[in-house]
């Protein structure tokens, strides 16, 4: 008997039919003898449909309030998956996050989970309940409803299993698995079969929307593996484990992009020591994260630094961040809109010199136009114009030969 | 400074723009200094979608289940009032039942408030906040979400009003206050300015849908004065109070009608002592309401037991009652949905003979068969043909002269 862990998106709920799918997916493994904890997104549209109910009223919500609205949306998914268990015979019950006692900080809509009290889940375990947990929320230490940010139902997930020490964790989603790029993209895009945290890491940060980092970084610090596969479907999944149990690989795994980025420019800095260490420690202040940097530091001389992040974090901090800029004595702020970072990743790429450099020449044979550039041990990202996203994806995923996994 | 109590019912909240509406009168009564509790029922139809989506699954639902996924109606609700009454720049926080910790029982659908901690209350009161609280639910010993039942916001208005020993309790709805009767039937159907708790109680617990029973018997018992009027208007309401602190009153208050209850004739029971304490001790164990019951007792004879439920009641119960009559040895179950109940209420009837007498005369003469009677000291109550009702409505209206208020 195994204790596992599931989780089910947004998509993979979007409606009765779907739910009900679910259900019988669940109930598959109960029958095998497996206890199950089931975590669940909010139905299809229902986020989106909160939000335009709010948006009639504000565009800047209290972010507590905002959590309370937001949280019924799972609170609806569970309750109806549990009915739905029910009726087909089997014994379950829905808990929301502050019912499991997912307590986390006081950052709304951005919450991290500090602990989880299992007992509650144990008991309902030992009475042969199949649980069934809202994804995405928690309870900050006022008894408030919190939500975990993007991707958060995964993290719930990854949380849940380290906490109840599972034996699988299995995220299902409309995704096949990981695969090398994205096959709306590029047609010979293939599946992998293993990945490591790592690589899953980079993938995740660059824009593969599969998993979110946080939940990769969660797993990959107890070390649990992760099984991501399709809930529409029973065809073979990706399995993201540590690197170490995973046979030798090509130097590029996978190939990514971004297109959620702004480029900002904060012009005409005066050259003091610590300008830059101000400027994004006042960014971080509002929580804001910053993705690629680059300043060209010429003394003597007044110079840009050149930053990236998130197009939500630009639209909900733009006068802030002009504010910030103007304590540092910067001339003004440019914003470009109209980038996308594409990146490869590998774990191989630290034992195989020239892997970069095989990058950018690929890209500048084909005319595509560097901006800012980024490295790890295992990505490199390259800042491009947003209109040559597609074609960079395409001409990288031939280089590195992925279509010959 | 006053502290308020103010309850706003689903239609008064059914959209955006009426929810702005409500947050405009709350702020009316802030900025005059006094303290305001809001409770507010789910957004119009959102119960009934809740309730459409989970039909396509159970017809049945898991009681705990249903609970979990009604909740959410009225926490919708609050986040969305709070933001708008934030908007217009006033502070202002939402609390669930749960936070609030309205503690019930563990009947879920049908709930009782065991206890209220007010200390949160009283804490965000003096952060100088508008509170926004969760109608209709609350939360048992295990930490799960349970609703009130019917009328259930205005048990959580009546409730929260006494344990903060509010200065007053004001219920608004789509109605202007409580009438002599249903003015959508009875044309000359007048408004009354005050009315006792035990005539409110009558008309409440026959159908007159402004005011729950139980918020009444609650308010009845501490003494709490409440205020029913509309929310789309500042027209005067009507005032619920202590029959002592009224003046001398006419003998028939009010006439109300109950379309919602249906016919349960037992058939041929055998006369035995202690069948129908039996029967009606088997239906108590199952929370099925009793109202009118008649048994026409002839000695060794096999007799009828009559009674009727509420119609809910009945679709929930169905194969129970027909299990339990057939414990007790009746030879089958009679069930008349056709049926419609027809009640006078009026504190002053006690000291006026012959008012149920004039009742009967008067129906009598317009040839509306009466199947079943009850009366109390301040109402009499007549089953009829379901037909019927209007016109009886009309014929007794007349009848007591209540259209001369």
């Amino acid at each position: 008997m195994a204790l596992i862990v599931q989780k089910y998106g947004g998509t993979s709920v979007a409606n009765i039919e779907k739910i009900n799918n679910v259900a019988d997916r669940v109930i598959k493994e109960y029958k095998k003898g497996h206890e199950v904890v089931v975590v669940v997104s909010a139905m299809g549209d229902t986020t989106d449909e909160l939000i335009g109910l709010m948006k009639q009223i504000t565009d800047q919500p209290n972010p507590r309030e905002f959590d309370m609205l937001l949280t019924t949306g799972e609170q609806v998914s569970i309750a109806l998956l549990t009915m739905a268990i029910q009726e087909k015979g089997y014994k379950a019950i829905s808990l929301t996050g502050s019912q499991v006692k997912i307590e986390t900080d006081d950052h709304h809509s951005k919450a991290e989970i500090m602990n989880i009290d299992n007992s509650r889940l144990r008991n309902e375990l030992e009475e042969g309940k199949i649980i069934v947990v809202a994804g995405f929320q928690g309870i900050n230490s006022q008894d408030d409803f919190t939500t975990l940010g993007r991707g958060g139902s995964d993290t719930t997930a990854v949380a849940l299993a380290i906490s109840l020490n599972a034996d699988r964790c299995e995220i299902y989603s409309d995704v096949d698995g990981i695969y090398t790029t994205d096959p709306r993209i590029v047609s010979s895009a293939a599946k992998l079969d293993y990945i490591s945290y790592e690589e899953m890491l980079e993938l995740a940060n660059l824009g593969a929307k599969v998993l979110h980092p946080r939940s990769v970084e969660l797993a990959k610090s107890y070390n649990l593996k992760l099984y991501i596969a399709s809930s529409f479907n029973y065809r073979p999944g990706t399995i993201v484990e540590g690197m170490d149990e995973m046979e030798k690989r090509k130097s590029v795994t996978g190939i990514t992009y971004d297109k959620d980025e702004v480029k900002i420019t904060v012009q005409q800095v005066p050259d003091e020591p610590g300008i830059a260490g101000q400027l994004f420690t006042r960014l971080a202040e509002n929580n804001i994260n910053v993705d690629m940097i680059i300043q060209n530091l010429q003394h003597n001389k007044e110079n840009d630094i050149t930053f990236t992040v998130n197009k939500e974090d630009l639209i909900k901090n733009k006068e802030y961040i002009m504010k910030v800029s103007n304590e540092i004595g910067s001339d003004g702020v440019e914003i470009d809109q109209d980038v996308a970072k594409v990146s490869i990743v590998g774990a191989g790429m630290i034992t195989t010199p020239g892997i970069a450099a095989k990058m950018f020449t690929a890209l500048g044979e084909n005319k595509i136009n560097i901006q800012m550039i980024t490295t790890s041990d295992i990505k490199v990202s390259c800042l491009i114009n947003a209109d040559d996203a597609d074609k960079a994806l395409e001409i990288l995923h031939e280089s590195f030969e992925l279509d010959k996994q």
